[in-house]
């Protein structure tokens, strides 16, 4: 291979810069300058730098890109169409409904790894990226370009410490320093030396340079190609417009489309201007075959959960157990966890694969963020952390679930029932936050079969899953042979009379089975329902319940909004008929015993029998 | 004043550690070490550093000290109890569900300025606490305490970056670096050089001492206080567990209370030998009275809207709008925005009271946390970003209501009708992560007239208050006299024989309009429902339209979950027997045009015309 000639790669800067204003321009919105501050890095990565094949974007021993700032979007279908992968005339789709080259990348197309445009996540993503690379021994290298208005995310910290920590020298991060952000300067603007501090101070190798010195943004990518023992940032001093007189540099010119006809006729004339004659065309490197394949998964060997009934069990740790035991028939599985690897019981897995656990420390984001790119790479991340610390990291859950990465969440220590520690440690929206994300199971077990059951099911179902699990031990409820699926339940109580449906779902079922009993004695029966998948729900056993019934009682240790009660309420909104009775927290919790708390709060076996005796006695409302 | 003995403090602090020990054995749960290892530096701020009145501790005048490391509640609780507002009896009742010495701080005391136990976030409220002493002219100081483990998450970094930016050197930050977390040894331990090297990094005056060496304690505190231009961070090298052999500086006491009996009273024993005699009492430094009252609002003096019906002006323009107006008459109104002020229209409150305006550049959890340390001392805080990016700060804002804080969070850009921009840009869960915040008011105007009243309305109302603004214009529906409440809603169609109620709020009002002006050639009446505050939601108006009708039509530009549909359904559920039909975002959308994602994602007139016809021709399932 022969390096590209520095006027080469300056062409083809050019000719991104060009494509950007033309495909935002034609858009009629986009953020052409953005591009154009960015061209020269992408068009020395794209043809000089990466070793990847432009024709199969998926090839596992590419170099990867992740462009962080993904609102320059353009520059990044630019440098795609200009590898060849596809016609350059299809960048003048960009943001149509019928077009996979949306706003900002989303992996519809195949070269994006995780959808980007919430600033600070792809270089969390990055970090996931680069340590697959380690966990199949692959010589890929993963780079990742941010703006500088975007390292004022915190999770851009996140990513500094754990690259350093994790001494990922295949990793190397560009910032496009061109200072202006959306709304006025970036913090630092063109002081380069306060950005270069921070990240020399987090221990990465930091370069500055000149982000349009052709030769010398070469020059630092070779430089971070061989450094050791420690990521590499590469500050790249640029003017946002750069290439057009009237733009660069200037304030006013973010997110905006030039317009049609003389604005966008006139800057990309100046920039044809600028081709310099007689250069050859550059040749992309191919990708070194190297690192291994996983291992396909063998769930036929996995045993059976070793539990009897009314053993008593915490759900917490039986998916410690279960993580353990799937680890060693899938190899695809990893499991990160943000410094409470004792209390989810992830320290399990951990002891056992040591290679394969990812200790983040108290930093949820970039936890999420390594998730979707140790997912994007074929792992199958299972990332763990107090369930309530996950609204930590909902902005990268959200955008996961954009990405449609096979990353699975846990959250333990879910609701009231954690008791003494106090409403800062329930988790009581997590519920809501994760069925707000299209196509994501949310499973809520109840004891330790359906759990290990349950944990191997979502190894291999392909999509994102988020399991709630709880602290305090319950009884084990089924037996080891049961069969449970994303989209089930149970129906752990009936009888050809039942009066009234009372659906739980982890801690509740057992008060619901508690409030059966009592109502029985009064002459009450009641169908009580593990409903264990809040996401899909179960709705056929839910409506024909509910058909059976009289009246149907949710209760749920989450908020009243987005939990169990709305799921089921959904299933059965077509029926009519039915009423339906929340019990769920509906106040600011406070400290105290767990059953204090489940009685002052309104879900105790006590509250559901009240509101199943009211339910049952009133008629019926219109 | 005189400054009290070294060995005074020393003995406080020893008590300190006793009655953390007493308070957390007699719960039987709780963090012991966590307090033991930050005692010195307790003792050295309250008896020696702060200024306050212990009889008053919210006296606008005291010092104020935040406990961002939440988990040494007991050593806070001990402080208080030393300083003499309650009896050191209260303490043993900790955790307990009749006592406020919570297993985290909550402003349920009254000297805990904003609830902390989700880490990473005490010293962003800290940033705001002392911003506000600022804006109101004060001397106090403001204190905030952090552990090492902690320093991991991103809001860290990020309030650094905002505390050096706005220069707050009435602001001094401790870190109690005790070098074990919870599940193992931090990740830096004792490595102080490391820390200090980020904080220094981060334009922070840092000063590494020995957190257990009283002198040290106060010449460093001493130093802060002197300090101009920049804040501090004193970098308190301890030991967990300090003062008891058995547990000082050991691995596996994190969050674990000493036995009774032998064990606590062993440890308690030993500490008691520490005790210096002949000790004087030190006496705690009154506040210096400093700092104006603000100006009670007026809102007499605010204009009307000046809108006519029919105008096309955006929400999101006309609550920048609204904004600068109350900006007018209510002196405790804040902004802050994060680099979007120009598309969310803060800018309009910016230009108007620079002074009372922060810019948070692309760092949105501490712009909610400093909001909740605004608030907590009597601001009024409008903190905006895109809809879509409160999701970055959504532990803040599950943490600020918990806190009970006054604040009021604005997200702009919501749901599919931004278009272009693509899914990363589009919030479809913040009704869902909004609606999980108990006694958080939910507004979602459709038009200029009641986006302006609500925005005077938020600011009156005493609690949390999120509004949803819209991108796209949209047509005045109201004259300007109209009046809107918090809880209401608008019947903007109705007629005698109405056959469906559509229930819509933003954009898809007007979709539910054309629907209605379609159907009504079709001889089919339909009312319509502008659900403005979807929580708490016009239950009365919803249930009289259902009674009225055969059949609610929800439409909202929202994933189904956690939003307008479940919110209008648990209005009605009681009631049984009216089938709802929700219209919403059921999968992730992509960019293109805002009339065509309507359409594609089933929330247009056209959807809703289509599930009037189904649900009034066909009979009413069970």
């Amino acid at each position: 291979m022969t390096t590209p000639s520095i006027d080469a790669l300056r062409n083809i800067a050019t000719q991104l810069r060009i494509d950007s204003i033309k495909s935002t321009t034609e858009a009629g919105s986009g953020h052409p300058t953005s591009c154009m501050s960015a061209a020269d890095v992408v068009a020395a990565l794209f043809f000089s730098e990466m070793r990847y094949d432009p024709r199969d974007p998926k090839n596992p021993d590419n170099d990867r890109f992740v462009l962080s700032k993904g609102h320059a979007a353009p520059v990044l279908y630019a440098a795609w169409a200009e590898a060849g992968l596809f016609g350059r005339d299809e960048l003048l789709k960009l943001r149509r409904i019928d077009s996979d080259l949306e706003g900002h990348p989303t992996p519809r197309l195949p070269f994006v790894d995780v959808a980007t445009g919430s600033l600070g996540q792809g270089i969390c993503a990055a970090i996931g990226i680069a340590a697959n690379a380690r966990l199949v021994g692959s010589s890929y290298r993963t780079y990742v370009m941010l703006g500088d208005g975007e390292s004022a995310e915190g999770s851009v910290w996140e990513a500094a410490d754990m690259g350093a920590y994790q001494k990922l020298d295949n990793l190397c991060a560009i910032v496009d320093v061109n200072a202006l952000g959306q709304s006025g300067p970036t913090q630092f603007a063109h002081n380069m030396d306060e950005l270069s501090r921070r990240w020399s101070a987090f221990d990465w190798n930091s370069l500055v340079i000149d982000g349009h010195d052709m030769a010398a943004i070469l020059d630092a990518l070779k430089t971070a190609r061989e450094t050791k023992g420690r990521p590499t940032v590469i500050l790249a001093r640029t003017l946002k417009g750069k290439g057009v007189a009237s733009i660069e540099g200037k304030e006013g010119w973010h997110g905006k489309a030039l317009k049609k006809g003389e604005e966008a006729d006139g800057a990309i004339a100046e920039l044809q201007k600028q081709m310099i004659p007689g250069t050859s065309t550059p040749s992309i490197q191919k990708p070194e075959k190297s690192g291994r394949a996983r291992k396909a998964p063998d769930y036929a060997k996995l045993a059976a959960p070793a539990y009897k009934k009314g053993d008593m069990v915490a759900t917490r740790e039986a998916w410690g157990t279960a993580l353990a035991a799937i680890g060693a028939v899938d190899e695809r599985i990893v499991a990160l966890d943000a410094d409470v690897k004792n209390s989810t019981f992830s320290e399990r897995f951990g002891k056992a694969f040591a290679g394969r656990f990812f200790e983040n420390f108290i930093a949820e984001q970039v936890m999420v963020g390594t998730s979707m790119g140790l997912a994007a790479r074929g792992a199958v991340p299972f990332a763990s952390t107090f369930a309530c610390f996950l609204s930590r990291a909902y902005d990268f859950i959200r955008m996961a679930g954009i990405s449609m990465v096979n990353i699975k969440l846990t959250g333990s220590h879910a609701g009231i029932s954690i008791g003494e520690d106090g409403p800062s440690q329930m988790a009581l929206e997590d519920l809501a936050m994760l069925r707000a994300v299209p196509d994501c199971a949310v499973l809520y077990p109840c004891e330790a079969v359906s759990t290990e059951r349950l944990v191997a099911l979502m190894a291999q179902h392909t999509g994102m899953v988020y399991m709630r699990t709880s602290r305090p031990k319950t009884p084990v409820l089924y037996e080891a042979s049961e069969t449970f699926r994303i989209g089930g339940s149970k129906v752990v109580r009936q009888s050809g009379k039942d009066a009234v449906t009372i659906v739980g779902a982890g801690v509740t079922v057992f008060e619901a089975l508690k409030a059966a009993d009592q109502l029985q004695k009064d002459g009450i029966a009641a169908r009580v329902i593990d409903a264990y998948s809040v996401q899909p729900i179960d709705a056929e056993t839910l409506r024909n319940a509910a058909k059976a019934t009289r009246a149907v009682i949710t209760v749920e240790d989450h908020y009243a909004s987005g939990g169990l009660g709305d799921a089921v309420a959904e299933a059965l909104s077509s029926l009519g008929g039915v009423p339906i009775v929340r019990l769920a927290v509906r106040e600011i919790p406070r400290s105290g015993q767990p059953e204090e708390l489940l009685e002052r709060y309104g879900i105790s076996a006590r509250h559901i029998v009240e509101a199943v005796k009211q339910a049952t006695t009133k008629p019926a409302a219109v």
